[in-house]
């Protein structure tokens, strides 16, 4: 893509990737309130990181300030988004259209993020042929087939956790390249397939135990 | 709580509690497969974690294996389930009712995970005093009150960027203990509130840089 051509394509550190979004929240703030320059000092004073760092995250992408007066905001945004991927549309395949499945087709926010969920594959015979937000829900078994139409290549996985593997292993035969895992089971992959886990649960377990220590 | 009194309330590291639900996925399995006893290296290869890790991971809930025979199931599953604290109930707000917020609503594994959304809170009147799955929703000037009532710790942030800070501080004014933060936004409080990130988009960022890594 002609647009993405100044984009640096490197692997970055995962803890610098987790907070460009932070920066990003900020500075589209900044720029609904027109604000025009901002400088690391003052990203770091609101989202509490080391100015440094912020500087440094910021180098990855060939986004540097100018001494005294900062970034501009307004290319700052842009930067990242583009960085991010995030206008990019990327079409997605939900793996399991239960209770997660469903409330996740319905979170409008992910397409905002360049995340389009496409169509949805379960086995339950009272969901499928059916639609969720205009989202259809197909059999699994038809995973192949759809995933040549639709060109998906991220698949969210979202079912039971005896059903993980197995459901992991349709995705990547049918031709998915990455594997969005919202379970708390330790899929296994190929190696040229990425994964990211997402365990919601994982991180109440984090949020009750601080609660308890505090307590 | 009685049932509670074994339990050993110490501040374990986040790696650790992170860990610990993908070891009550895999147990769960085995438990429904009636399999009765599991050694740290039989987990080790399903979970692709050092073997000496788990042991030292479970010794921190005071669980120990048997020498040849390994940890007996039913109860490491009932260990890591009372001390992970998903079989307690905490009721919780939901600050923030647009798309994401009334998703997680709509999911009902969180009420699996001891996580008992009770009722929601947003400034769209189209949607206050409507409900999603029973739970009521309520304007957010009368987030204090229904606290009183319900005696809600944990609090949901699930409000647009520009208002998560304000929304937070509400929240914490009201009586909330903890704050589940699904924006993007870094909030601030006070030292005695614990704060649970989990920006899903951020992980979007992360898992869209790996898949152009890997082309």
């Amino acid at each position: 893509m002609a647009e993405d051509k100044n984009i640096p394509q490197v692997m970055l550190p995962e803890p610098t990737l987790r907070r460009l979004p932070w920066y990003l929240a900020y500075v589209n703030l900044l720029s609904a309130k027109d604000i025009e320059y901002v400088s690391s000092t003052q990203i770091s004073k609101e989202i509490n990181v080391d100015a440094s760092q912020i500087a440094k995250d910021l180098s990855f992408l060939n986004i540097k300030g100018k001494t005294r007066i900062g970034y501009e905001v307004k290319s700052l945004a842009k930067g990242l988004v583009d960085f991010l991927g995030f206008k990019k549309i990327h079409n997605t395949f939900m793996m399991g259209v239960g209770s997660l499945g469903a409330a996740l087709i319905q979170d409008s926010g992910l397409s905002q993020y360049g995340l389009r969920i496409v169509a949805g594959f379960d086995i339950n015979p009272k969901i499928i042929g059916t639609s969720i937000c205009d989202v259809p829900i197909f059999h699994i078994s038809e995973f192949a087939k759809h995933q040549q139409e639709f060109k998906a290549e991220i698949g969210i996985l979202a079912v039971p956790v005896e059903n993980a593997q197995e459901a992991t292993d349709i995705m990547i035969k049918g031709g998915i390249k990455a594997v969005w895992n919202y379970t708390p089971f330790r899929i296994r992959v190929p190696e040229n397939i990425v994964i990211q886990n997402t365990s919601i649960y994982a991180h109440l377990a984090v949020m009750y135990n601080r609660m308890e220590a505090k307590k």
